[in-house]
């Protein structure tokens, strides 16, 4: 690729034609394609080019569904954007599983947000808390005018703390703040806050030296349970040996970080279906989530088992971030159809609704490695991508999915499959 | 949302029929919207619904570039799908920035990923050992059908071994085998030869009880590190004070969790950006990265910054398991097009790319968070959102841009400005 200079300021139709005469020529077909995926509705188009920057097309990722999540009492259809194999299949069937007995319960432990100005002084704590004091009514002052549209929807600045952190960093101190965002994520708003404070240090406090004013997007007290439990006996046949599997496989990961990884991943390939399908910010939430998971020190699975009085209790707490009104879950068309279909949910509820598809993901996911192994329902998924990938048939197709319905899936097994297909015609 | 029975056998069209059917009258126009994002070749669309189940439309997200990418010594124009304002820009700036100092350097430190066998046995670890010397050539064998591919390819398994971990769990171990995927991610590979190795021992070791076998996400060895580097003073004006505050920034990240977090989602929303757009999975991605923060027992930021002989050398290491064939990477005709414009690079060079843009993005994020603070740089990116939502018109816009060029732009204070406007008209 060539350098190119003043690029941003291409127009759209500029930017794709740039970059594809920049590609060699039998990949020239490439400018078709990703014209094709411009919204045939300009305005539209427009709203998706304000998302970002630089854009010459749209990205799609298949848009699916996983009915009957019974949540708290109510059916819901969840909206899941994800491009891996078998995790709405997984999803649907975990949750179709546990309508029947009685459904997930969730709940919201926490609302709390926080974010932080940080900055250096080489005044002792002492000095800078009695000037905080002094200074804490113009403080909020300074910042009701940002705040004023939050407290009136019940939420807003709830507490605003000096923190002395020289143990840790020397001449490191932060004002600490605390907010409720009510239904929106609330990262501009936490941002904007937390900058009018910087600025009041920067003009007031001459003997502070301010580094940056930040949300923190790990949110340890904006937090989620779900949880599903039903008699033991109630598991199906071999309820006590599918017990003892799935309770060691909590154990494991419990205490090996080779699993606990790989089984906290499967619990995000639930959550950030929705995440994504609701236009939130999955990167703020697989980055709290996993570091929550190593807030002891040690990174662990997420979800825990009970097995108290011959019931199986399965649950996962994790502190999630999300809003249903402001970033892009208005903006966004599909963003907005998804909040429809789960009938405009407030934050919270979308935090249970979330939690559950990641805890009904790892359920499923724990039941097919303990029992059948993973492979065979990813790959039966996934045989269609390899025979598409191969450009199989739809008579090729059928034979295929016939021969691989009792044998090992592999790409090496489908190409084999296909060749000796070819080769005997 | 009522139960639905029998939902996955619908077809395409009756799951949306379905779907839209339980919404309220007044949402019936959703129907029109997510049948709207269907591609209109079917054979196209057929691809994305066989990528996952139970689809009933597409999601897209914006498609973008980062041009001047110089990385060693090649310059990339980067394809970037994200929906966060400012993502795209923020990389291309700092793409630039650096292009005009050396460039990004980067290099694969490691390629290896691994997988388990997790099992149970009341046998000591002495007995398990000599069992497992004595039939280590069949078990590799037995998963030499599944290798040979790979192996032909430069890959393979490349180690079998037990693992004592009756310390941490009573009667738990693993065998552990470590694996080169060349250019695939290789999640089904390695899940298809661990299987085959947990089957073997169901067959032939009665003494063991095989709980799953399943690949780790947790890849520390499959690492790679992007840096830059330039002599201090061609910093610019501010050059001491800059450094003097992007090296607090740095150190703060390594000691405050709260700043951590939103210092590696920074991070990611780079790294990410380039995994959604060449068809990769950032889960993996995300999990394995925090969890390597976390490393140390203590969750840290994951790039560095060295001043050493009045040079400003900043760099990131961290884990990546990424692929260009395979997967969906080959099979989305986006993620085609997007290591088309990458210049079809291997999964090692794509490491590198990725690592690159993640750096890119800390280095931009804690730029402007150390000088003008993040909001300004977000907040113009995002002014357009914010219009858009209020349905501001063409002139409105216009006015809005020019009115909020030196001051704080909030939700409140658009809406404001245009409730003041529209009233004064």
């Amino acid at each position: 690729m060539d350098r190119v200079k003043g690029f941003s300021k291409f127009s759209k139709m500029d930017k794709l034609k740039w970059v594809c005469s920049q590609l060699p020529k039998e990949k020239a077909s490439a400018f078709y394609e990703l014209r094709h995926y411009w919204h045939e509705d300009a305005k539209v188009q427009q709203r998706f080019d304000e998302f970002s920057e630089n854009t010459i097309s749209n990205f799609t990722f298949p848009y699916s569904v996983a009915p009957n999540f019974l949540i708290n009492g109510k059916n819901y259809c969840v909206p899941m954007v994800i491009e891996e194999s078998s995790v709405v299949a997984a999803a649907s069937k975990a949750a179709n599983f546990w309508s029947t007995r009685g459904g997930f319960k969730a709940q919201v432990l926490g609302e709390i947000k926080s974010g932080q100005v940080h900055f250096f002084s080489e005044k002792p704590f002492s000095f800078l808390k009695e000037e905080f004091s002094s200074k804490i009514s113009e403080i909020k002052k300074a910042i009701s005018v940002f705040d004023s549209n939050m407290i009136a929807r019940g939420g807003g600045v709830q507490e605003i703390a000096l923190i002395d952190k020289t143990s840790e960093l020397e001449n490191y101190f932060q004002i600490d703040l605390k907010f409720k965002t009510c239904n929106a994520m609330g990262a501009n708003y936490i941002n904007t806050i937390l900058e009018e404070v910087a600025n009041f240090l920067r003009v007031h406090w001459p003997f502070a030296q301010v580094n940056m004013a930040i949300l923190s997007n790990y949110t340890p007290d904006c937090l989620v349970e779900a949880s599903v439990s039903c008699p033991i006996d109630s598991l199906g046949e071999n309820a006590q040996e599918f017990v003892l599997n799935f309770k060691r496989a909590i154990d494991i990961s419990h205490v090996d970080k080779t699993r606990a990884v790989t089984h906290n991943k499967g619990i995000f390939n639930g959550v950030d279906a929705v995440i994504l399908a609701t236009g939130n910010d999955f990167r703020a939430v697989e980055a709290c989530g996993h570091a929550y998971a190593a807030r002891e020190g040690k990174y662990k699975g997420l979800s825990q088992l009970s097995l108290e009085n011959n019931h199986f209790r399965f649950s996962l707490t994790l502190p999630l971030s999300v809003g249903t009104v402001g970033g892009l879950t208005n903006l966004h068309p599909l963003a907005k159809a998804s909040l429809d279909v789960l009938g405009n949910p407030s934050a919270s509820e979308l935090m249970m609704i979330a939690a559950s598809v990641g805890l009904a993901q790892n359920f499923a996911a724990i039941n097919s490695l303990v029992t059948t192994g993973i492979q065979k329902g990813h790959m039966k998924m996934h045989l269609l991508n390899i025979l598409s990938g191969l450009e199989a048939s739809r008579s090729e197709i059928e034979q295929a999915k016939s021969y691989f319905s009792d044998k090992t899936v592999s790409y090496t097994a489908v190409r084999n499959f296909l060749a000796s297909m070819r080769i005997s015609q």
